[in-house]
């Protein structure tokens, strides 16, 4: 059977997004919901995937095929398509299977050429509206086909604006843009040593060409790396007949959302420009309305307009971003999908949705993409600080939340200050598509120009950050590098902060506060640990950090990391005591000092958890991190101890190590100076005993030797351990239950998973030093590599990041096969960083781990990442 | 049922060796063959597990069973334990399943009080005799049992020759021992403060216990680590009536090997001592007589037991040790088990026994230990430089080889020396147990006094060590740390010659040569090659060392390493000039330049081996390594690049890694850099086009891409080599087959084995580095916990000498089976240094690896094991 590469908007539906593209697949739903749509085919992935294989090239089939489709459309919209009397004029778009606004090409208007456009004028009986449209032709067809820089044309735009005298394109007449377009062409033929093509089919074929290429221009590729979208075949390209908003006064165009894509508040919004084309919203140049003007220019059009928007919303079940083109009067549909928004609209809707009884709880739980609720979690402005300020500006509240950094003008400078550890805020008159990693980089953006919809917001809203667009008080001097606020002149490295939530800018750094957690929020979690299997535990190594995980619903600690608490104040001098120390009786000394300092700690936290489980793991890193690098402070640790500067230089020396990742650390530590897990034990097991003593609290401490990568190792630890543990018990004349388990970190402890259960009551996953490990990968050194392998797709993703599953997953396999086999009740958490990523959750949950750990703030992501894995494995 | 611990002689068997220990069972398998053996019994090992598991007490029920056995065994004897009139008298002494020599602790002459010894008197008529036994008791006991230090004992025998004016102690008469004696009890009581025990009874659970004790004394446990004897339950006790050497001229005591242990000769092999105890002859005290020499003093009874050597060898069908008293003309049999021997004569003496049809070429291979044929393999000296110089001394050549090295004089420092580098001779008088950690760090042992049974030479020659004893041309102060020899002063730190096969000493450093590789040994190898199932490659970097493995039985290349041929002359220039390049075409000029040199190197390698497999690696270790570290060979570079020293060291500290093993190298280099991936390849295939036309052999490259950890990292790798390879080939107008596969290093790489399989031809696993990452030990800092390890016993075997089978082994048997699942004709090898060692080689071949590769000294070592291994596995 002959592949069909070609389909009419009317032979495709809303399922068929991976061969025709989400705006494709959309287009052909809306068709066949009897949503004015102007008619026009869809050219699939398929193709775009034969034109890389077939080295860049479209076979001549296809463009057969399209040519066939072209027919039909013309007797469909009786024009003819480079007819010099009725023409037909259509758009060529991009439309993947993901939604990649912005990041590759778009041609307008194409079918012109001189002889067309004098059709067009006599058709339309507007011969400014058709020189003008065919100037946008040439440029933009220029601009994306033949490679000429947009700014090349506008200066052309320019010199004539300015030889007659005015502002605005607008203020143009027929005749200067008669001038334009031939001054244009001048600078194809310059520029590419041949006229600008004049044949409609081949400006088809090329165009069709160039935007297959685009789907591996730079932006594209960094976005889906950017947004992990992977293994997709390619772009689809729609070609549709062109319907104007630039027809006149009774002309517009405008993008809308079903709900308010900021707040996810259940009310139509939108924006748009009335005699305008498309771009001209979403680039931000001018300014757009409100939604609801619309309704007092044309309240038919906004009617129907909402009409199909309620159609549209209860038939995708989800908030829609339509754009809409009125011409002359009559409404047309050219796109819709469904809309980003910002984590708090996220929640809200799919809350709202549930109470609407448009979806299940289900469904509204894999709406919201867990990594987007870290906007919900970090920092507002603390109001009383605030209160006290005034803001120097005011623009619109693009995306939510609190930045403060120092202001750069540039995105590229954006990166370098954020790679040399500053908080950077970038502002722009407007962003664009080459402004992504400089965005990425920042703590907000503030531009001077663009609305609601425009490129800045959009993206700004995906990342999660904080975004002010349209804050019209600023007169940014990009070159230079400053800008001008009520005559102040601010320049670049000055501090600034944004309130994404309300538009203002301040010149200040304002103090930030913990969030409150609304309502919504708390309803979509409770229904998160309603269908979640994986408990969700978190790391933290001090009182404070333990009490913000048990607000954001940490059920435990996975992690407590104890060598972080020897690094304070007078602790870190008896550690340093113990490390110099030359027998064995200075080091227990030493460490005696260290334990009322452990025990403290632990009592804290064991009062803050308040009876629930608490995994303490004993010493870890290389002895050698607890001493001093600098010379002085040498010194001054010399003097302290009173031993000689040489003795120190000495014993860092011989401390040294060449793979200190794989060297004298972990259980290592523990077996080679067992007083340092006498000592640990001992703060462990008598601050449970006190506090159990003193606040009535019931702690099962679950104490864990890490680095095991046999059962040799960690029966040597666990009989100090016990040994230790159950003679103080005995002393204190009363109970206490405690567990002995192990990281499984060392890709060894994996492999003797079975034998490790004998002895051990619980597993922990350390997937840090596991893909280390398993990987090969030093994570202090793969930057020189890692790069590399992302760019050449050697690796989907950073393994430090999202856990590899491939390989890491299947020693986590292993050992919990093997590790269950042995001992059916032992208990199975991660406590690695991958524990608050959501693939990799997902993977824990499939794999029968009985929780995660993760940091404080990544606990609400885990919870429901969770969920999203029960849901999805049922 | 009632367990069995005590076992009359006539009761056990030879097989019973790990429930009686091997002299246990050996003394019971006499005295069942009918040869003359003093009845005893023994308590088994599972008593001495007993005896540890029971807080170091011997349960009641094991002592009521030993003094049932004595009841018979005084029937037997016609005598009674602890009776004043007819007296018998015990040997208490160890035996393990294996031999551990002199390790744990004897006592002769037990069943002797005040009373006892004049029973004794009467009994043998012979007071001094009686005196003197009852002395030695006393010595022994206090010592072993009692924990007296032998010295004090000495200390108190010399004054009371001195006093008496005599020199020897046979010249002290009755009244003098007996005052001996009285003395010896004074020093007991004021060191125990008690008397000393005179009960018989008590005597014997106190001598039991303390040879259970011994068990674990420290020289036993490090022989045993020293050994790898692991796993036994313990030692078992023999109590055997007494016979004595010691009655007069006509009784004695003696050791002899039914072949000669240094050659293999078939000759009866042996020394005697005249009236003397046993321990006389092993201590080395008095230099005693060739066995020859009894057929002169007592034909019969040397006839009798050259008769009895020929039972025991036919019956063991193994060179036999045997040790013989002659109790007033009758003679004894105390002990058989297999002779220890050198490597020359377990080769010798397993061909030999082949050819006499004692056993069969299987047996003979399992008789030969692999690692013992490192002796025969290394260097000898040169005889012509040898025959230029005169020896200065000559003693008995107690175990051969050649040996040069600094002189010590103590065995700890022996030690020390060794680990800053040095390379030492141990001289003492005699050696003794403590001493074998020095023996191990030597390259030879030379001792004054002792014969060819004595401890250093028992000890050397199981060590493969030069020894050569008994050279009283010595005159050794310890304890100034100097000898004279010839009335020259030799004083600490000199260097000395050893030829352990004449018994020569020289005071020069004599070079050395390969060895000559005997008719039995070919022979032998040949046995080996036809059963062994394994093929044997050898790891070499250069045409020479090539040349020794091929000499040695190798039968292709499993590892060329390439980095090593950029570290001389102009090479490491080049080197450095590419790594200091900035640009891409800096880095391809200095390729360029190291292009001639590859391709001479592998065009040498391809010489030598004549058309056999070559395995290539590319460029693995981290560019760092290449660069200078001294700040003077910083400046050097920087005048010769004509660069400045800082961007030198720019450069170097760019290049550093937190964990270099982990880091920047392997194919991470390859796609890094693919222009060296490029060079590589390019020198690899020339060099074998060359060498085909000009030499007309045929090479089939295996081109290895080193570190891979997944599918995508060898798919980059390959397609790069194959450009290159086949564009070289096609232009050649030649043909040329090469095969692309890859090292399994990486855990990774294991687990994803099957999916790398489908692009790699061949998988070598790179042991070393699979070992660093699965057990997450760094080679470089290990030595900082696996001693503690050992010792704990939480590790058997340096995991990076022995493969560790149960961990390592498991990601090895993994990635065999995944990867032959994917390509069934997968070709499969290990090139770690784990290749040329015995129990790791049996994996190998359990796996059902191809091939092994090791280096060019152990390839006769891995054609034994692997035969061995196809031996016991079949």
């Amino acid at each position: 059977m002959k592949i069909k590469y070609v389909y009419e908007f009317l032979e495709g539906k809303k399922e068929m997004k991976s061969l025709l593209g989400g705006k494709g697949a959309n287009l052909a739903e809306m068709t066949n919901l009897g949503i004015p749509v102007p008619p026009g085919f869809t050219i699939t992935t398929e193709a775009c995937s034969l034109y890389y294989s077939n080295n860049e090239k479209l076979p001549k089939e296809i463009h057969e095929e399209v040519f066939e489709k072209l027919k039909i459309l013309e007797s469909k919209m009786k024009l003819k398509f480079g007819d010099s009397s009725n023409p037909l004029l259509v758009s060529v778009r991009s439309g993947a299977a993901f939604s990649m606004p912005g990041m590759m090409d778009t041609i307008l208007n194409l079918g012109l050429n001189d002889k067309v456009v004098e059709g067009l004028i006599k058709k339309t009986n507007n011969e400014r509206f058709a020189r003008d449209v065919y100037r946008r032709f040439i440029q933009m067809f220029s601009n994306v086909v033949l490679g000429i820089h947009s700014n090349e044309f506008e200066k052309i735009l320019e010199n004539i604006k300015q030889t007659k005298g005015v502002e605005f394109d607008l203020e143009l007449n027929e005749k200067d843009l008669r001038e334009v377009c031939g001054k244009y062409k001048q600078l194809v033929k310059l520029k590419t040593k041949k006229d600008f093509p004049e044949d409609p089919k081949e400006q088809l074929k090329l165009s069709i060409d160039a935007v297959f290429r685009s789907w591996n221009n730079d932006r594209a590729k960094l976005y889906r790396k950017l947004n992990n979208i992977n293994n997709l075949l390619g772009t689809a390209v729609n070609v549709q007949s062109m319907v104007f908003g630039n027809l006149g006064e009774t002309s517009g165009t405008g993008v809308c959302f079903t709900r308010n894509p900021a707040t996810g508040e259940n009310y139509f919004y939108g924006e748009f420009l009335m005699n305008a084309q498309g771009e001209d919203v979403v680039a931000g140049i001018r300014t757009p309305q409100k939604l609801e003007k619309l309704k007092e220019i044309n309240p038919d059009v906004y009617n129907e307009l909402n009409e199909i928007r309620r159609n549209l919303e209860s038939h995708y079940k989800d908030m829609q971003d339509m754009e809409f083109t009125i011409q002359e009067g009559k409404l047309f549909l050219l796109q819709t999908r469904s809309g980003k928004r910002t984590a708090a609209a996220a929640v809200k809707i799919a809350v709202d949705m549930v109470k609407e009884g448009l979806i299940s709880k289900e469904e509204a739980l894999l709406r919201v993409d867990p990594n987007s609720l870290d906007q919900l979690l970090h920092k507002q402005f603390d109001p009383i600080a605030k209160s006290k300020l005034k803001s120097v500006a005011r623009g619109l509240p693009a995306s939510p939340g609190a930045a403060v950094g120092q202001i750069v003008f540039d995105a590229e400078k954006a990166n370098l200050w954020k790679e040399e550890g500053k908080k950077v805020i970038l502002v722009r008159s407007e962003t664009s598509p080459e402004d992504l990693m400089g965005m990425n980089a920042s703590q907000g953006i503030l531009t001077s120009t663009g609305g609601m919809t425009s490129h800045a917001a959009v993206v700004a809203r995906g990342m999660g950050k904080c975004c002010i667009t349209s804050c019209s008080d600023l007169v940014i001097n990009e070159k230079e590098s400053y800008m001008i606020i009520n005559k102040k002149k601010i320049v670049e490295g000055d501090y600034i902060s944004l309130d994404g939530s309300t538009g203002e800018v301040y010149l200040d750094k304002i103090p930030t506060i913990d969030p409150e957690l609304s309502g919504d929020f708390a309803e979509l979690m409770s229904w998160a640990d309603s269908f979640r299997m994986l408990r969700v535990r978190t790391n933290a190594d001090t009182p404070k950090d333990a009490a913000v995980a048990v607000k954001f619903g940490a059920e435990g600690i996975g992690l407590c990391r104890t060598e972080h608490m020897f690094f304070e104040g007078d602790r870190i001098k008896a550690m340093r005591e113990m490390i110099l120390s030359e027998t064995l009786e200075e080091r227990k000394k030493a460490l005696d000092k260290l334990l009322p300092y452990q025990k403290k700690d632990f009592k804290g936290l064991f009062e803050v958890m308040n009876g629930k489980p608490v995994t303490i793991r004993l010493l870890d890193p290389p002895l050698h991190e607890f001493l001093p690098k600098e010379e002085l402070e040498i010194k001054d640790l010399a003097k302290e101890l009173k031993i000689s500067v040489e003795k120190i230089k000495e014993r860092i020396v011989s401390l040294h190590e060449q793979n200190p990742m794989l060297g004298h650390r972990g259980c290592r530590l523990g077996i080679t100076y067992p007083e340092i897990t006498e000592m640990q034990t001992k703060a462990i097991i008598e601050a449970a005993l006190e506090v159990k003593k003193e606040k009535n609290i019931n702690i099962i401490p679950e104490i864990m030797i890490p680095l095991v990568g046999g059962p040799n190792e960690f029966k040597h630890q666990k009989e100090l351990v016990k040994k230790i543990a159950d003679e103080i018990i005995k002393n204190s004349k009363t109970s206490l239950k405690y567990l002995i388990g192990t990281m499984i970190e060392v890709p060894r402890g994996a492999l003797t998973a079975d034998k490790i259960a004998k002895e051990a009551e619980f597993f922990s996953f350390g997937t840090n030093d596991l893909t280390q490990m398993t990987l090969g990968f030093s994570r202090d050194d793969v930057s020189k590599f890692v790069p590399k392998y992302l760019e050449a797709g050697i690796i989907d993703k950073d393994p430090f990041q999202s856990l590899d599953q491939t390989g890491v997953g299947i020693l986590i396999e292993m050992a919990v096969q093997k590790g269950r086999m042995t001992r059916d009740n032992l208990k199975l958490g991660i406590c690695g960083e991958h524990g608050g990523e959501p693939s990799s959750i997902d993977f824990c949950h499939r794999t029968g781990l009985d929780y995660v750990s993760c940091s404080p703030y990544r606990v609400p992501i885990a919870r429901l990442a969770a969920a999203q894995a029960a849901i999805n494995n049922n």
